[in-house]
């Protein structure tokens, strides 16, 4: 038995203790848990009960975005002890199916993810967890940065296949939490500037803090305009994101790529896009989709301990495992001064 | 002046004299043309007038599929000669631009292409052209197939763009002269086996007399089926070439491509297309479009002449200029048994 | 207890039976063997007793080119069934280590090796292996064929790390069994020609009886002119294999490549190269390095099933089990007219 | 005629009017010198007369890392203007060249380079350039930093083609400008670390002042020894730079690389190297060689002005043109607290 944030249903939950499998295998180890991120994904499940097709038909601990502390290893684990503090990937693939031996473990059909039902998360005291997707964090990254390796991953993972190279300009649709964390990693991925557009104005007055990203208020200002005047009349960004889903920034995204460049489609919108191929094609435009991450855990540590990313000012609150549901409640009423809402499970 | 094919205005075609662009420069070669083919943008030209923002405001000359031999060079030419046998790419860039200095040339904004209003095009008896997009024609590679090389860029483009690797399997959807000619570029790039999928029962048979073109006939069977006997039922296609533009094809192709994918869309639809995004998210699939070609013509002429690629059964006919208001007649007609129509102006 | 080829000590072979490990995990099969062809690897062992730091200890089962029939299939198999004509992948790594989760699993340094010391290898009657490192063999595909797919995926691996694009040049110095099938690979690749150099005469004549390989002896003409003649005297072959390991191929295979072109270095010089860095840096010239190979299989099957690799002409001669040393003895032996001899184990 | 620092022969230096080709055509513009580095070629000119083939036969202007301004413009050209801050790439192709097309211009075996014989240089008062390889500075770069465009291009260049992902674990083995400017370019572009090794001290101590780098002296600790300690046991860095020419890096280097990692080799060795091929292989190691730059002006120009990059610590000395040949002694005479001298040649 541990204590856990329970979704015991749509809208409803508890702070209780429930038991959740825990048994080690030699290539296991056991972390105590320190800080949990909220995702959006885990506010959706509480307030629709499901994403798509998975559908929470009986109680789930929530949270996947985990940081905390390894107190037992087992016996054929080597790269880590007890006591390091790690941070953990949620998804674990089948280690026998055809996409994890290629390496795109991330889109082996048979991947168990934390919090997907029926799959329990990580918002709970203790969790066992394979080596191979825990990892140390240095001593100069905290487990509330720890935490935001998850999310910004997601950044990261996007960019390896944007192929930044240095001194690209760029662009993120969608000021989001993802879509900020995507700019940070474009910044350290080599990028030169970030154009950043979304139509909430706390959350661009957020992004615009960091040096290099650019901010565009799309209800004030064009960005294509804008971006016409940085990169010329003929050209435009050479590796644009979306990360917003929402159906108008389709259109808007292929208009400020250059020729030849690149778009990655990160947001994921609810219903089929109306989609001006011909304008893609025209310009040769290259389109890559992500799926989660896959080998960007270390990477974004790195980038983290390495001092290239300042993830403090987007810890917009923190709350003890007590006021869990008080930071969901807060979570689910969307404040666009929020960006990441921290669980604090231990000290 | 020279004899010509000229568009006078949309439906009217005439074989006569005109006045076209003539003077050398010392970059430049003059080519006696030999063979030009009939590209489906020509045959639209003539029964609409216009394909899109190109107009056909004045007469003028069609064509830009083509071969022919050498009858002068200019000073500063040095890879050519005079009775040199050749085909020549019918876009010529701005060496000025952006995109020309990248390497990029065929997404130059300012490219001039054969046969694209107000720019002549080639079906005449001589043409003058620069050295750099003039390539020669091996003794053993025909006129006729020098003719070919231009829409057979296009499917060797696709397929670099697709990065096929050695025995990868494939899909071409659409089985039009584009579809195919992407499907033996594919056999001849690596592809161990291309399914080919249409609605025309004529052109699948034309398609499937080839070793390693399998038909799929999809009022008949399912194509996703059929894929999934062959790759396993959570996989798919490495490489999938879009070739119809048909709304209906997109779904189709993604749920036929495999996770880690790849898709090339080359047939551009009328409309926006209603795209599933997420499907394509969920497996991580990169998405390439192509813009004619670049860096292509050398290549496309070494793998016709190495015999990789029987272009014989593609020609459906070939036609005297004398005859080619009749030939062109017989392409607006759309016969589901014809490929390609070729215009023979000299011999 | 299996009949086996044991390697007693260094030049004494014997064939008798042998207690190798017979074990099945829920994810083997276990697999009669039909056909194991022979590789040099197996004669130096053979004729040396150690290969660098692999050193023949105690008795050691040879052979790991092989193919046969799956008689039992752990539980948790599902892509294969009793029955299956198979080929196998003779190299397993560890599923915990980095290099294998990244998807690079040959360079996993505690790969396990068959005919490696101390591992054994597959010249037995039977063996019992991973199902994933196990590929059916489809109808077309004989057992004999079946056993050249490792020396094959040598050559189409070394073809994808050269990245060869259709209508590519090549060149292939070294005319031994792994360079002739690279030659092969490069045209099942997509290359449009490949030159092949070599001082045995016998040797490029098997390679000059297939269409597109131009055999090239340089005791009796330059290579470089060769090339020079064919891709223009400031340019060279796009992508270069290096498969003789001999110091005086380095220098010229430098020269034939062109600015930005690739060369692969498949051989292994037994001694340091004296290497022309500063003529690689002047066409700023691509060097790719393989070992062995990974995702091949399944491609190299694919291929040799469409018909594009005639492997016939490279089988020189088929033994019994009865009379494999024999076999052993004629292939240390050096024949220049030999690429490959097969062990039939079973019928 | 235009004052400049001339180099009569070897070992003799001027500040004299020269008359140097200025004749506008209708894509260049004319700009007045501001500042010019010394690069390590132009000493080896003075100091030796000749670097390789390139023989100082008769009086040649040195210098060819420029900045300054714009005094009149082509008439084709549309991007610049009068008054404009530029810096301007040095090497001019052959628009009608195969590698220029290719847009690998910079192996162009007919490039033009300033101060390469028999080809003037730029430490003069004004020069004409082609536009296309003009770029403009924005306002917070300095003419200074302008001037270090050249020499930083090469680093950004080496890291383009070693394809740095974020988080990466670097390494340059070499501590002169262009080593160091690598590392910096390594880090701007993604790399989360980057060692620095040399035997020089005061060179390390100047690259050590970078949030990044870790400087390795290699005369007190083994750089081997140091990268597994960081990197584990089997592993390295992701992406290793060689940057000192020194025949014994390249056995350091090969040890200290990751298998499937990449080497980029800048360091032009005198002669050539022994290298460890079986090495390189046996981790299947990727080699690229870089000359020069292209496309990468831009880029780096962004990468000043984001602000990622700090020159100023590199600046070790500026004079006036008056002062230029005491500069240029200064810099003939090596000492490891300079890493570039530059001249202003006007305010």
């Amino acid at each position: 038995m541990t204590k856990a944030l329970v979704l015991e249903s749509k809208g409803k939950l508890n702070i209780r203790d429930i038991n959740v499998p825990n048994e080690m295998g030699p290539n296991d180890v056991r972390i105590k848990i320190n800080t949990v991120g909220i995702c959006g994904s885990d506010v959706h499940y509480y307030t629709h009960g499901k994403i798509g097709p998975f559908i929470v038909n009986e109680p789930m601990v929530l949270g996947h975005e985990a940081s905390g502390t390894i107190t037992e290893v087992g016996k054929n684990v080597k790269n880590l002890k007890v006591g390091d503090r790690v941070c953990m990937e949620p998804g674990i693939p089948n280690p026998q199916s055809k996409a994890t031996k290629l390496g795109i473990y991330n889109v082996d059909p048979d991947v168990v993810f934390w919090a997907t039902p029926p799959v329990h998360g990580c918002l709970t005291e203790s969790v066992v967890h394979p080596a191979a997707f825990t990892f140390k964090l240095p001593d100069n990254v905290s487990f509330e940065e720890g935490a935001f390796v998850e999310p910004f991953a997601t950044g990261v993972h996007a960019c390896i296949k944007g192929n930044i190279k240095p001194g690209d300009v760029c662009l993120v649709t969608g000021c989001g939490p993802i879509g900020i964390l995507t700019a940070l990693a474009a910044l350290a991925s080599g990028a030169s500037k970030v154009f950043v557009s979304d139509v909430a104005a706390p959350k661009l007055e957020i992004a615009g803090q960091y040096e290099g990203i650019v901010p565009v208020n799309i209800t004030k200002e064009s960005l294509e305009d804008k971006i016409k005047a940085e990169c010329g009349k003929d050209w435009g960004v050479d590796v644009a994101f979306e990360a917003s889903g929402h159906p108008s920034a389709y259109d808007t995204i292929l208009a400020c790529t250059r020729p030849g460049g690149t778009i990655v489609f990160i947001g994921m919108p609810v219903d089929k896009v109306p989609f001006d191929l011909v304008t893609a094609q025209s310009k040769e435009i290259r389109m890559e989709t992500i799926f989660r991450y896959a080998h960007v855990y270390e990477r974004a540590v790195n980038l983290i301990a390495s001092g290239k990313v300042n993830l403090k000012p987007l810890m917009s609150g923190i709350y003890p495992l007590s006021k869990a549901i008080e930071a969901y409640d807060r979570a689910a009423s969307v404040q666009p001064t929020d960006v990441k809402l921290l669980i604090k499970v231990s000290e």
